[in-house]
Parts: structure tokens; sequence; C-alpha cells
């Protein structure tokens, strides 16, 4: 095994971690389809497509050869879209060898069957999901790149995998927390998504600061029930996976799911949303997931639901906030989730 | 008994909180020392220095006569700064009457003492601290003049009272929940503005949205450990007047407190920063009590911590930030409070 660590795909995060790798060790590939953007990579330093005007370590080599990149690779990081995720895997199954690392920073589930990434992942390699890494937490790959200071969370089961994870990316500006519930970390950073899409859609209605504030945390109650229920340590949703990632994620310009669901807010459809993005917006994938996952594990979640009516049926984007603003109950307490609290210490 | 409603005093806050009482009641009286702003609010239905540019409402009076303003009225609503509230709790107590029902929204300790504000009333007016309601919530003052969809919690050990005080305040735009944990309400609503300092000096320097959300975070998980100790209870700070708060006072450009870090981490000195708002600014005084009450309670708080160092004993900001986002520990979980939540619970 060879000291190579192989990061696919190169979309914006997938390159912001990789040249953080790059800074950290010499041998960093990439891989992409698109032989043009590895070009750009390999003779300009540069993916001008998702992440403008930012330059590149020298180090970070690309190819559009997936044997090449992944082969003898003693860590593998990916961050394909979750639609994507399946056939990656597949793809690099082949070149897949026990102690290979397998690190993935993707948020999202596989809509179809509902699974997380990491089972994903597993189910395709044939490895034990538990030893997989999961790398999440708030984390712009806008100023990932630009160096400014980030925290993020790399959750497994296996420690010694979790603290391969964390050597490989620590640095001093890009700092890593161990963390074990990999579950949960993933629900976090799956379903705060939509959260975001919420906020931004209240945002682009004109709403303001305080309803923006009353939705994160109702969202955030939200998304707790539902992990807890799928198997996640509450706390874990307090931490950086958690309020961490969803505040940054609904109240940062760089965001797509904000800027998406502001998009639909001033009344844009989804079709021309999508178009105008001209990127993966995981957030809309994963309200339709969650409004199965909800109906599944019999969970009630109003966001998610409001979310699911504006984005496949059609819904004013107003008459959803509206609805969600005024479907708060009388005490604050019964949206908190004190039971699943309980349940979990006991 | 009338069905008077008193506002004290005319700040941003107060008026707010006078306005949407006003559109709810014909009888709503707000006090203010300042003849001029009386005058202001009584003839052309504005208060130009807190609240520029809104429109009051036209049944809202004022008086610069406390009798007149207090004196058997059904209802009274203190949002004074946390340094002035045992005086005008004084002043009003020859007005008091066990059926008036007394609500504050002020978010604050008295220094000195380290007393929550309820205590400061309750121990000049000699009445039952229980029986009183706090007002809290993400709210900000010039979102709620101009009707901006907000939600608000109102806690009390008196259901009567929470309940009577939801009712004077709700509406279609400014929704009220109530909650029994009127000690966590008013301690999250205090501690909130020292992370919203944290942050805003984090914007400050340039460090981003990624380096803030980990602010926040731990930001969070300090004041909650801090809350436990002083008797809140734990959910309480992922509400509204936790959580909720924190966001819209972090994230936003109404937030005083966010405004005062910012400029603090563009190189201005205290006084400098002070000067220029011409507002109270409740965070660097409750940076100070948070300081004293860490000691008293033997809890770790290292972001109030380091805000006392650069507000009070001239530390640079620059410094401090980096040393807040350096000390993170290792394993994500050691910032979680799961042992405070367990005892909370047994």
């Amino acid at each position: 095994m060879s000291s190579k660590v192989a990061v696919l795909v190169a979309g914006s995060w997938g390159t912001a971690l990789a040249s953080v790798l790059a800074s950290n060790h010499p041998n960093v590939v990439i891989w992409s389809r698109n032989e043009e953007q590895v070009q750009e990579i390999n003779l300009k330093h540069m993916n001008s497509r998702y992440l403008p005007k930012v330059k590149l370590p020298e180090s970070l080599k690309a190819t559009s050869n997936l044997e090449e990149a992944v082969k003898d690779a003693m860590a593998v990081v990916i961050v394909a879209p979750s639609a994507a995720m399946r056939e990656v895997a597949h793809a690099i199954k082949p070149y897949w060898h026990k102690d290979m690392l397998i690190i993935h920073a993707t948020k999202g589930f596989e809509t179809e069957t509902l699974k997380r990434m990491s089972s994903v992942i597993a189910e395709e390699l044939g490895c034990n999901e538990g030893d997989m890494v999961v790398l999440s937490g708030p984390s712009h790959a806008e100023e990932v790149v630009r160096r400014c200071p980030t925290t993020v969370v790399v959750a497994s089961l296996n420690d010694n995998a979790a603290a391969a994870a964390q050597k490989l990316f620590i640095n001093a500006d890009f700092r890593v927390y161990t963390n074990r519930d990999m579950v949960g970390v993933e629900l976090a950073g799956a379903l705060k998504n939509i959260i975001a899409l919420g906020a931004g859609m209240s945002d682009g209605l004109g709403f303001g600061d305080n309803a923006k504030a009353a939705l994160l945390t109702r969202g955030l109650a939200e998304i707790t029930r539902i992990g807890v229920e799928m198997g996640a340590n509450p706390l874990t949703f307090s931490g950086l996976a958690g309020i961490g990632d969803l505040v940054v994620t609904a109240t940062s310009r760089h965001s797509r799911n904000w800027r998406a669901g502001s998009m639909l807010g001033e009344g844009m459809k989804l079709e021309e949303v999508l178009s105008s993005m001209g990127m993966v917006v995981e957030g809309i994938r994963t309200t339709k997931a969650a409004f199965s996952i909800a109906q599944k594990y019999n969970v009630q979640m109003p966001i998610a639901d409001q979310l699911y009516h504006v984005l496949f049926e059609n819904m004013n984007p107003r008459t959803a906030v509206e609805a969600l603003m005024g479907r708060l109950p009388k005490t604050e307490m019964e949206t908190m989730t004190l039971e699943t609290w309980e349940q979990w210490h006991s």
C-alpha cells in the first residue's frame, strides 16, 4: 500500500477537502470524469467551475482514470453527490482492500431506499459500515480553501479509523474532532439541509430574522426527533454536525440549500432554481427522503412535510411558511424531545 | 383595577412591546423620563431615537409621570436596562398590589450581586418571584414593530400568570408560547449575549462563517453547562430563548451585541464602541457577571473568560478568538453536557 490519498469527485467540497489533504501530504489525487477539469487542476491548479478564483496546492494531482486514483491508496475520500454514491462505490470495489480507509463527506440519503450513505458504500464494497468514517460539520468549501478557521467532526464506530482520518486532515486551520456517533453525524448532516431550505424560503419571502430563528429552533427539534428514532445520539444534534452545520447552512450566503430555498421563496419554480444553480442541491432530494422516512417511522416532521408540498406538489411557499409559524404548539416544551432524551439515557 | 397595561421604559424593545400590546388593547401606557420622547410618542406616534422611521399605534400613550403609568395597572411590563432594574422596581413599589401582573423582558444580571432580574424585582417589590413572568426569545425590535412574524416565550412558575401574559401579547404576527422554566429562560436570554459578542468579534476579525458556527456551537454548550448549574432545565437552551435567540443575536445586522463584538474585532477600543453605539450593550455587563459566576460555580466558561480579557484587560481580540478555536478538546463529546443532562433527569 502506498501513502496515496484519493478524493472522489472534484465538486466544490471534494476539491476543498483535497486541498486540505494536499497541504498536509505529498501524495493526494483527485478523480474527475471531466477531462477538461483534470487538465485545469493539473496545469493551472484551479477548479474554476466549482471554486472560482482559488489557487489549489500545486502538489494536488487530478486524473480521470479511476484505477490510477484509487488503486493501492491508503485512504479514499468519497464526496460524490448522494444520487451518484452507489455507482461511485461500485466502481471502486475492484480496488478496495481491507486496509483502505474509507471516508465519506456526502450529506444525503439514497432516495429510493432511504439508506444512509455509509450503508450504501458498505453494501457496494462489502465492507463493515462501522469501520468507515463520516466527515461533517460547519464547513463552507469556499472558506476552507481560503484557509479560514474551520472545525469538523470525523465519526466512526472504529476508533482507529477515526483517529487515522483525524490525522490525515488536521492542521492549524482545519480542526478535526472525533465522535463515535457515526449514525447521528450522518443524519444531522443530511437532515439539516431541509431546515436550511426552509430558512432560505422564509428569507426569500421577506419574513425576517425573527421568523428564521423560530424555524431553525423548531427545525433542530424536528431533525433531532427523527434522528433519535433512527438510532442517533441526540447530543450529536447539539454539536458541530448538528447546530453548527445548521447555523452555517441556514444563515450564510455561501450555502446552496439556503440559496435554493430563497429563490423558491421569491417565487421561482423548482426547475428554474435547479437550472440556475448548476450544482446539486442535496436538500431537495433529502426533503423527498425525509417525507418518506417520517411516514416509515411515524414521526411528525412538519417542516419537511411543508417543504415537500412546495417542492413536489406546487404549494405556495407563503402558505407553507405561514402554516409552520401558525402551527407551533401552545406550550414550548411540547416541541422538545424530553421523552426521547430520557429513552436514550435509560 | 383598571384594564391599563404599563410599559417601562421607552427603549427600542420596550417601545416594540408596547406597540404589540397597543395593537391588542385600547389602554396601553409607556413611561419615559425623557419629556421630549413622551411628546414625540403622543403627538407624532414615533420614537425616532430608538426605532427610526416606524409609526407606532395611535392608541399608545406616553407619560413621564410614573404614578400615572403604573397606578391601578393590571399589568406592568418592565424593560429597563439591567443596570437600572433595581431602581425602576423600587420606584414602582408604592403602586404595586398583589393582583398586578409583573412581566419583565430584560436580558442581563445585576453585576454586583450576580442576581437574575426577576430576583431583583421580587426583592424590591416584596413579591413572590415565581408569580412574575419573563418574556424572551428571538425578537429584534425593528422586526416586531414592522409586524414581521415573531415567536417568543413567556415563562413563569405560576401557570395563570404565564397564561395571562400570553393572552396580553399574542396576535397573528407575535406568537407567544408558555414555558415553566423561568430561571432557564432568564439565564439563556442573558448568557447568549456573551456568545453573540464573541461571534461578532470573530466576524470583525474576518474569520468567516465556519469559525462563527464553531463558536456558536461551543458557546451554546458553555451557557447550557452554567445554566444547568444555576438551576435551569437544559432543554430550555435548545428552545426559542436559547438557540433561537442565540442565532438571531449572533447572525443579524440588527443585533447590538453582535455589532459591538464586530467593532471590537475590527480593532476599536471598548470606550469607542460604547460611545458609537449610543445604546446599552447588555452583553458587556453580562460578560463581567459571567466571569464571576463561572468562578462562583466552579464551571469552565472559556468564551466568557476570553471575552472578559478582551473587554476589561486589553487582550488582543485575535489572540482571544484564536485561543478559543485552538482549545477545543480532541473528542467532540467532551464539550457536551451528557453528565448534566443525566443529573437533571435523575
